[in-house]
């Protein structure tokens, strides 16, 4: 079995980024990175960005508020990081709080600086299957991987399980655009354990630790783990319980390392296509 | 085998839409009609709307342009109807000739209006499963057959032959909504016949003459044809041979006479809410 490491896939992405900003002529892509309050998940996620755009060659600037920021106060500042002309792309942390209207933020947030595909020109064109919009970051990461690794899609038979508007249900555009057939499983599928076997790709994308084991596969597929959970022991892992994989699979992601590995990666040629856009506009 | 008439599942919906009418207080929704030239597949689908929104009780107004109008000319005119108070709802006969930019079409109609769901803040409200979006109107005549007939959708399995913008991948999205587990084929499904079984509800909108048959069936599966096709004796027919269907499925939409028959109700249906909801705004 192969471990399909994110490590890799981000090394080529980060080549691709490069490649882009050598033709700026010297332009610095700039993210924001918007977030409200202090919570773990989100600070931690936050250094990753911020490390891997400065990897990248590229900045970012951080616009922080309190928990007790008020919905007017935050879109009137939103607004200014929208306008800006020196912020090419946004990363805006949700959830929001509950008293600030995340609709708002969606339909507010310009679509060419739209990283991490939450509008509705966005969304409708990963639908579509256009070429310039911007996907969910994570939806695209599986893709990234299975082009990094040179996994045949076309033809093949991928199985989502999980239908979230960040991974499954964009995902299931991304593949059809790559010519798999694709099947989208959720809580209410019936013998979700024959269906993941008809798979030659098996995404896992339920939120669910372990919910998943090697004899959900069939003899070969390629699995794609893209569940970051935390066990009882306080480890951290994925939707499908690692043991006894080796057997089954011809390749699968690891958690961590894996799929999350990749996705800063395409938040960061997120940022330089739309900069790049930007000054060829 | 029980035979799907569209002719029963529209008279549900007209009961539906006069009883939503009956609570405007008089008011009689409208729609607008707008065309570009006379091909005379446009003509035809025109007709049965006109019918079907009068024998709803309610009106339409035709705006109907020479094919050569400039698109500058027709933005101005498209532009006043969009903003026109007393048109509660747009049909727009697409596609548009080669010179006129129909993303901007799609762009600029008001989502309130896109009564057959064009607009990116539709399909991004479709994609994510909410209630207040338009969908495209023979998308949710599949769901409609389904919900009239009382055929089950949860949990069951669902085989969709096609990817289209107007029926396959919105269906997808709306099937999962109501927890079908949902598989999406394409000309490039390997093994098509294979997948086809798996079905319990099998849905062609492949828009090709009889490219399926009875062996694409499960035992008892229900059969959806969205197609409509003109066969080598000029009749109508759908991407479904009917001939043995009888011995396998279920129940089956014919062709004509199924989904094309619900089609124009689910667009009344959509007149009346968004009429509805201007009136209650």
């Amino acid at each position: 079995m192969i471990t399909l490491k994110g490590a890799e896939v981000s090394a080529k992405i980060k080549e691709q980024v490069l490649a882009m900003n050598g033709k700026l002529g010297g332009y610095v892509p700039t993210a924001a990175i918007v977030r409200i309050g202090e919570r773990p998940d989100d600070l931690s996620y936050e250094r990753n960005v911020m490390k891997r755009i400065a990897a990248y060659g590229m900045e970012t600037k951080s616009y922080v508020y309190p928990a007790d920021i008020t919905e007017e106060e935050f879109f009137a500042e939103f607004q200014k990081i929208n306008d800006d002309e020196a912020i090419d792309g946004i990363l805006l942390f949700r959830p929001l709080p509950k008293y600030i209207n995340e609709k708002r933020a969606e339909q507010m947030i310009r679509p060419e600086k739209d990283l991490d595909g939450i509008c509705a020109v966005n969304t409708a064109k990963v639908f579509a299957g256009e070429k310039d919009g911007f996907a969910p970051c994570t939806a695209e990461a599986v893709i990234e991987v299975l082009k990094a690794f040179d996994i045949p899609m076309e033809g093949k038979r991928a199985v989502i399980v999980g239908r979230s508007m960040v991974v499954g249900r964009p995902l299931s555009m991304l593949m059809l655009k790559e010519n798999v057939t694709v099947t989208v499983c959720h809580t209410k599928t019936k013998d979700l354990k024959a269906v993941c076997r008809e798979a030659d790709i098996l995404v896992a994308a339920a939120g669910k630790a372990k919910m998943l084991d090697a004899s959900f596969l069939k003899e070969g597929a390629v699995l794609i783990d893209v569940g970051i959970n935390v066990d009882e022991n306080g480890k951290l892992c994925g939707d499908v319980l690692w043991e006894g994989l080796e057997e089954k699979a011809s390749a699968a992601t690891p958690v961590p390392g894996g799929v999350g590995a990749v996705t800063t990666a395409v938040l960061a040629k997120h940022l330089a296509m739309a900069a790049e856009r930007k000054v060829n506009r």
